[in-house]
């Protein structure tokens, strides 16, 4: 098989058989396939997109690269949560030990942030001493005693996913949604789950800021899981603005603490809330809404939810007194707030340009290689349906160095759109696919 | 500038500006762009295209990476035909001495045989001493003195083109109009001419085989050459049957020998004298159509036609008694004649398989380092419209060395479509775009 045949079919728009799937990933893999031919075929699966049954032999041969988590020494049905990212989203962190404090068995991957996204595992480390980087070892048997792990991405899942999206990254073929979905889906898959609860950002602040992309990318990332044999459930949820009050690391660990003890903003306990009754009913842990909805708030109102997170940061080496001390967490020197420049009702908020502006105090990163200050942070004081007065605060910037500071305030300020009308609410929840 | 942003916006469907095709040329050129985003850009721009403006600055950035050559020391309009490549094709051989016996001063640069394509530089090679190798120097000061040479591709000339086309060959795009319409543009206005004769050829032994995309490609090369201020006509020419009835080295030399005497079969004959036409035409040594014809078949029937060919081969080290004595070229020591398995009219020739069977018997190059065999070749015998008994010799088959005889005579046969039917008749000149 030569691979400048396998280019030309996807070229001209043909679907691709398994095995020349498998000759272009394992050839590049190997070193075989040079960038510049899996870069053309790259651009023409962009252009010329992929078939369910080519997505999924994708993700096969990106999972069959490197290793699959094998649970099958732990009982029970393994769930777990992915979000396409946003800003302020900060819900797999009270999330995963709700479910677990349920009875679900969560073993769950994250990643760092990046551009304007925040990353979990970057707020998980404002917490002193926690440790991602567990073996795979470490991993499933952490999840067996104790019902959930937080780690990082691992050498050994998907490898070929990592590979291929540093060259997707410079070569133009990112917001591709075949490519996206198969980059997601296989590794979600390496994890050696059974079900899976998707949650699809759609606005100002996600990848995805139209209703019907995003929902493209839902169907597809379902359809992916189902061809693997996993039940997926996918939640087409809004990120307009940001979620909750806090945008930074600590102070996501805070609010996520608060919502773990019932508290916490509004958006965030419904969206944390809503995933947790799915990721029960996949797990098999509760039989209706009504069951798991019950369960969910006897383990808040309990107090098990907030003691399985303090499990797994004990068992993670951090220091589990951040959930009762607030201040053993890093945190910011100054405040500066900013105003709005007139009276009248948020009207929509640039998410991105919020978590552009967290890039510019230091609390995520532009490039892979910059280093996070996880004291730092944007405090939302003014959503989108709020009334402001002229120079009332729409955010606190909660900052340690002065470089971009003054910069940061004026993108936040021009994210801000306010005017005379009541904007329409746009529920948190716009779509479930199941 | 980021090459990933060019890359994008091409994958969007968007025009380049001039600023980023210099920027995408000569950063390749350099080595600051590698391969893998070199070739992503060339699938986007195979799968999106390029508008007439982007295709002239991508022209003119290609002849940029070399020299221009300088004939402003040379007077006369100097005038160039190319080919776009097809079986049997010798016409720049007397073509060229031809119209410089009429005084139009001709500078050809032409290429090798590869695939089913034989190549001029190939043809004349078969001449004993015959140099195809000058300098770029040597090449005007020779145009100057005798009106033509007929010399190979040199590093000079455009090299951003080699380096693109050799990635393009990799990468499943080569057969974008827009990017053969640049390579082969650049190709020729790096050579200093200030007027060209395309000659689009169409049919089973052209790269296009419709009309309809033949004149697509027509199209283009004359709007890059009109951009760029030159006056160009292209005729698209049909590639069904070979032309002629050599398909070889030194046999198509000897039919170009019996055109300049001005005998010779009639097809090559006619497109000869065509295209010599509207080259005095462009050259403006004739004012008419019938002025034309009028030079060129008084430089047939005097002779000076044929001096002029001499006069080339020797100024170009070769031998010229070859004109006079066909037995000094290099030749065939067996013949093996293919025989018709049909009573019938011979309906179609493919004339890419005979093309192909060329290079069984090593009258052509499956690949570049491939060596040819200048004395063998396949003289056609039956062409579209002929009348054919069973048994009767379709070809001959003119070999030196028996390996591939058997399978070149196999997909001969197969190539010859015989049937009851008198076949229409395809003009010979399909279409002129002037």
């Amino acid at each position: 098989m030569l691979i400048q045949d396998v280019i030309i079919k996807k070229r001209e728009g043909m679907s691709l058989t398994a095995e020349e799937i498998h000759f272009f990933v394992s050839g590049y893999v190997k070193g075989e396939i040079p960038d510049y031919q899996a870069s053309a075929l790259l651009m023409a699966i962009f252009l010329k997109g992929l078939g369910g049954e080519e997505l999924s032999c994708l993700t096969t041969e990106m999972i069959d690269s490197g290793i699959r988590v094998d649970f099958s020494g732990v009982p029970g049905i393994k769930v777990d949560k992915h979000s396409t990212g946003g800003v302020g989203d900060k819900i797999s962190i009270p999330l995963a030990p709700l479910a677990a404090a349920c009875g679900v068995k969560v073993p769950m991957v994250s990643g760092r942030g990046l551009g304007h996204t925040g990353g979990t595992l970057d707020k998980l480390e404002s917490i002193p001493g926690f440790n991602v980087g567990l073996s795979i070892e470490e991993f499933i048997s952490m999840v067996d005693r104790t019902g959930l792990s937080m780690i990082g991405q691992t050498r050994e899942l998907a490898p070929a996913d990592k590979l291929i999206y540093a060259l997707r990254d410079a070569t133009g073929t990112v917001p591709s949604i075949p490519l996206i979905s198969s980059s997601i889906m296989s590794k979600k898959l390496a994890e050696g789950i059974d079900a899976l609860v998707l949650d699809v950002k759609v606005g100002t602040g996600a990848f995805m800021t139209t209703l019907e992309r995003a929902e493209t990318l839902a169907n597809t990332l379902v359809d992916i899981g189902r061809r693997a044999g996993k039940r997926v459930t996918a939640f087409l949820t809004r990120m307009d603005d940001p979620l909750g009050e806090a945008v930074g690391n600590s102070s996501e660990i805070i609010e996520s603490i608060e919502i773990l003890r019932g508290r916490g903003p509004a958006d965030v306990r419904e969206l944390t809330l809503t995933l947790a009754r799915e990721m029960l009913l996949l797990g098999g842990v509760a039989a209706s809404e009504a069951e798991a909805s019950a369960k969910i708030d006897a383990a808040i109102a309990d107090g098990s939810a907030l003691a399985k997170f303090r499990e797994m940061i004990i068992e993670q080496d951090g220091d589990p007194e951040v959930t009762e001390d607030y201040g053993r967490l890093p945190t910011f020197a100054h405040v500066l707030p900013v105003g709005a420049d007139r009276e009248g009702y948020v009207q929509s908020i640039n998410s991105t340009e919020i978590g552009m502006a967290g890039i510019l105090i230091g609390a995520g990163r532009a490039v892979v290689s910059d280093t996070v200050d996880h004291g730092v942070g944007i405090r939302i004081l003014a959503k989108s349906g709020d009334h402001v007065a002229k120079g009332q605060p729409l955010v606190e910037i909660q900052y340690n160095n002065a470089d971009g500071v003054s910069e940061a305030a004026r993108r936040i300020a021009a994210a801000y759109v306010i005017g005379d009308a009541v904007p329409e609410r746009i529920p948190l929840i716009r779509k479930i696919i199941r």
